[in-house]
């Protein structure tokens, strides 16, 4: 028998993520505000829905790749929201980074449904949604797992099982965001050091790749740098908005993080500026009096 | 005919590249100021040397791997120092971590004496200087280069050349320590804030390895967090030092560095609570409020 399984936000990693159900021989119903996305996936042979309610008619089992909580508690709660209609028994997973008490919270409104949840942030970027190879930093209930373990094993390479207490999954995406964006800053600042004190930019991310300085993000962004591109694979207001959510969860139990509060300000100029929408890597533009490869 | 060369500063890493020189065929001549290291020198067939004069008669070139620009400067101009033997045409090779205009004029007063010299900062740690394998960030005058070139085979896997401005070895390798710095002090907040929301370290440690907030020093540092174990391999006044020198370098071209500033704090905090010499990943004591893996 066919299982139908619903995917809720068709952005880079959702679209990505139903390609690889679809490919593991899942039906595949989908929603999202874009049309252009839902006309995508009808010419994909995906089910395209007009509203999350409609969607959860048919499935067991819903994928939520929204961007925030907001979003999340929309789709599910909000008019036309997948609750309406969804079948007690039923799993969500919620995919979207969000702060680990929302993750807890909402796990209980769910459990008054006699709804399941899987905490499930990821981790990968696009390429790897699309190729299910993803990484997922789950925490949940063993009847959860239990009926989604082939959903899972079509998306993810890796499956992070982090216990049964609702946030802890949210809880490492988190600290995940909080190294990628200390990284991110890190990296522009070095790259600017570089280039105020005339060192080839191009030389100094090939010897840093190769030495103890190296970070995956540094690997990964840099090259945005040099070629002077700067269209968002991942913007600087999500990291506006991802360190944010480290620093609230920290404040809540009045925790100290020095290096994340420095980032985090890095991120804000660079919004602040009007880089918001550009690709993170465009948080270099915040350091002054230095000549950025392909600037006019 | 075997070669004479002299190797000044038989710490972890200047006698790891002795031994790599050793088995490439030179005839290794040692200084420190420590006895035993010479001991052990002498026994694995090198010469041992009661002063940088004495070392300095013999060869023709010098790789000189001490701490900093203090002792470079006292093993070449003080007392007994190696200037007062090496001969005109001679190469010395400056691996310390310095100060970038250090290199500079570091360069210029052996010129007056008809020495060359290289700016030679090295990456890679005690294993890899003792197997050969080390990166070093080199500058200088390709009639240097010419003299050195199967010293440098000996000791390193990848020789970066970056052209024949002095300084700009030094300037690479203080951007290396810049983002090591950074990414020490980022690991150890994460671990911090995984332990204060209670995350299971290890389980922490393995989910981040495999995802984009993995970085060369999380990678390498965060097990000595787990394990308690803070006998330093690189200590955390090293990067009070080293984050120290990319912020004076900064400083004279007045251009702000907020990420490694936040950094430097969180060392020199370490440091001040009398973590000094304990391993760099030390600095995750600094984080009040958590209960670390192997504390008593």
């Amino acid at each position: 028998m066919v299982r139908n399984v619903g995917v809720i936000g068709l952005g880079a990693m959702g679209f990505g993520m139903a390609r690889s159900l679809l490919r593991g021989g899942f039906r595949v119903h989908g929603y999202d505000v874009r049309k252009s996305a839902l006309e995508q996936l009808a010419a994909e042979n995906g089910i395209a829905c007009d509203t999350p309610a409609q969607l959860a008619q048919h499935c067991g089992v819903l994928v939520i790749v929204v961007v925030n909580a907001e979003q999340t508690e929309t789709v599910l709660f909000g008019p036309n929201g997948a609750c309406d209609s969804l079948r007690p028994g039923s799993v969500v997973l919620a995919c979207a980074t969000a702060a680990p008490s929302f993750a807890a919270s909402l796990a209980q409104r769910l459990a008054e449904r006699q709804i399941l949840m899987l905490d499930a942030p990821i981790s990968g970027g696009a390429a790897r949604a699309a190729s299910g190879e993803l990484s997922m930093m789950t925490s949940g209930v063993p009847e959860a797992y239990a009926k989604v373990e082939d959903v899972l094993a079509a998306m993810a390479k890796n499956v992070y099982r982090l216990g049964d207490q609702y946030g802890t999954g949210s809880k490492v995406k988190i600290i995940n965001q909080l190294l990628a964006g200390v990284h991110i800053a890190a990296a522009a600042e070095a790259m600017a050091l570089g280039m105020r004190e005339g060192v080839d930019p191009a030389a100094l991310y090939e010897v840093i790749t190769h030495s103890a300085g190296n970070s995956w993000m540094f690997e990964n962004r840099v090259p945005h740098i040099l070629e002077g591109d700067y269209t968002p694979l991942s913007a600087v207001d999500i990291f506006v908005k991802d360190l944010g959510l480290v620093l609230d969860t920290a404040r809540s139990s009045k925790f100290p993080l020095p290096m994340s509060a420095a980032a985090h300000q890095m991120f804000m100029m660079a919004s602040a500026a009007g880089h918001g929408k550009e690709d993170d890597s465009a948080v270099i533009k915040v350091y002054p009096g230095i000549g950025l490869p392909g600037a006019v």
